[in-house]
């Protein structure tokens, strides 16, 4: 079975700059937090490692997530896509915008969908100047994603904002309710709000949960995966949030839940691939990057 | 043992034209959601087919809930008359309101109460221009009913207004806590607000708790199950909100739920009994609605 | 093993005046509702019985919490200081403040601190005109504590204000944010918001977590004990709450719970005796009050 790992930030290029590389001490906390022992290939910023881990898990594709944000750091798209290039088959991308200029971000989304980006990601909180989920500026943005039918990743959840106000789940069900058929990937699962976020995609059905990291041995975890097994199977997408958890230690844990084989087949890959289109042939110039032959792992 | 169902809209009469009974397809998946198939009367429409199922299920009393919804549908207290007078015995009623004039609701709830309803039903989030539930215009609605003693069912939870902020539980206990002794029963639950909606109920002892079909399946329910046997025994509510379940086969579910057999009985019947006076005699010319002769289960 | 009990109002001075010793059935019910009988020293107001029921359970030290309340009553440090002075070694305590006059208050804290106190206790819903904890008017003070590395005790949870609003996660959040080197005791544990303050507890560094008596028989429980025995064990508080629990019984059971050896040592005493430094000398004139020949235990 093949795997893809819905939020993932591979050490190399600009991803070294930001807080993911440089505040190690902090991360490889959290790390050990939720019952993991941090990668070597994070220790030693390999992104050779890395491959050879996903390898070891039987991960074939990583969601590489862009960033714009203030106190995370940043890396543009541009680089993004060249990570992407370098190491064919291996990763897909989620283009990160500026969301204080409508116009930009709206050319920022056309370019990034025709250089082979498969989804936007969005973080809200944790913009230079930070926003809620619903802040206006963002709303000609989601009508355009949603009227190109382009998935948007949005992180609600954690430690995505300045504060508890950021990930406070009615903005969340506003823009749920507000672009009906805007496919919302909800990264970090919406924690600590667990039973809100699980209404939320009991009533709206496109949204899709990505508890990655807080699902390890958090309060809510039980209730993570009873729907991931029930009525969000479907929705539910798998994410170890590298670096902050090991793809590897992860993807083993993960796969010991107690999720029956159909379900966690759909949640390790086929909500993912459908979502993403990765079986699908891209428009653009890099359209190599999801065809067929790069999901090695998906014949066996 | 008698049970009262405290949520229930049958198949008849205005309550064909409402979403309950129009929009299956979203009816039917959420009915399975919670775990159960959609009963054969509310497939079929058939009154004579869910007396049947209420007495297969051995509810002698289904309380109908009123409602004015603009999203949702509306249903004329007169029509609800009609509907409880046309099967002696086996449903009471609850009245709806226009919160929108504050005199004519007041006439209405003295209408409704001279007319042999038994409570009040409000349902805010839902309302042709939606309120939360502490809006200031239910305020004089909440204290007339205060003052007459008269019950009052509050829609706080699950999708009971356009976003998620409609149940915040603040709001709710707010006039908990500005109408002290005006008995308020929770339809839905307040989930998914479950630890907060738990509280509120544990400070405040006006509170009355029916989460219906928001209890099955779903995050929260151990915790609801626990207070139904412990704290809140005297106050939790049994109801199917059929359509949504099927009143036999969510009986048969409630009935092996790990509650002690006192505390069940008062949920499934004298909480109920209790809080609408089903064994006094009502004052207006529908009092043979509730006379002891309507509840031939209590006997056996 | 010695025990520090985080939160305890003996029945003597002025605290007999308080709603804790006044209003019985409304607090003997709420210890019910937590499992337990009234301790025999809170029905018979009987200092002597408490202390005798602190010994038998092992709390070789009490953390008497001051109060300056609308609802609930007043008492003035110079009492509570009284009562720490009249029972040397069993009890240290928490000044109150007068949060209306930012100069009288951070001169309360002065005093407080030289006349032996060991923190401040801070009850901002329960204020006689009740504030959210992040009011504006207490941040003055806030920075005062912080700045002198003077821990705070905040109640925010349960019933810590007119209405659940005043125990809305976010606003604990954000002064666990602007205050990153205070350090917040959390009486009451947060409680119902137990994911929210959980997640704030993950993120901060600063927070300490005492859910007290909300701790026992009531939703959240589990997760509030995970928490003790994995990543807060080392920021997790002991405390009965007393008189709303029984010193003696909330303590038996305490034990009984499952949290590790190493871990439930830290709870039950290190993490309050590191936090309020009860092995240093204080500079005051009641420094005997916390000298180590108070804490017989210790060397058992």
């Amino acid at each position: 079975m093949s795997i893809i790992d819905f939020r993932l930030r591979p050490p190399v290029g600009g991803f070294l700059k930001m807080a993911l590389f440089t505040e190690t001490e902090r991360r490889d906390r959290t790390t050990r937090t939720h019952g993991f022992e941090p990668a070597p290939s994070a220790r030693q910023k390999s992104i050779d490692l890395l491959l050879r881990e996903m390898d070891e898990a039987g991960v074939t594709t990583g969601v590489i997530t862009g960033r714009n944000s203030g106190r995370y750091g940043s890396i543009g798209n541009d680089e993004v896509a060249a990570i992407v290039d370098a190491y064919p088959g291996r990763f897909v991308a989620a283009a990160s915008i500026d969301p204080t200029d409508r116009k930009r971000a709206t050319a920022q989304v056309t370019d990034a969908m025709k250089a082979g980006f498969r989804a936007i990601n969005i973080e809200p909180g944790s913009y230079p100047l930070p926003m809620m989920v619903d802040d206006r500026r963002l709303y000609p943005i989601y009508a355009h994603c949603e009227d190109a039918d382009i998935p948007v990743i949005i992180m609600a959840g954690g430690s995505a904002g300045p504060d508890l106000s950021y990930t406070q789940p009615e903005h969340l069900d506003r823009i749920a309710a507000d672009f009906p058929t805007m496919k919302i990937v909800v990264s970090h699962g919406g924690w600590p709000w667990v039973h809100q976020v699980l209404h939320i995609a009991f009533r709206r059905s496109n949204i899709y949960l990505s508890p990655d990291q807080y699902l390890a041995q958090l309060p809510g975890m039980d209730d993570y995966i009873k729907a991931a097994d029930g009525f969000l199977a479907d929705r539910f997408l798998f994410a170890s949030s590298y670096p902050f958890t090991p793809v590897k230690d992860y993807t083993a844990w993960f796969k010991r839940l107690p999720i029956r084989p159909d379900s966690m087949e759909k949640v390790l890959y086929r909500n993912a691939a459908r979502l993403l289109r990765l079986d699908a042939k891209p428009s653009g110039p890099t359209r190599n990057r999801c065809s067929p032959d790069i999901h090695p792992g998906r014949t066996s």
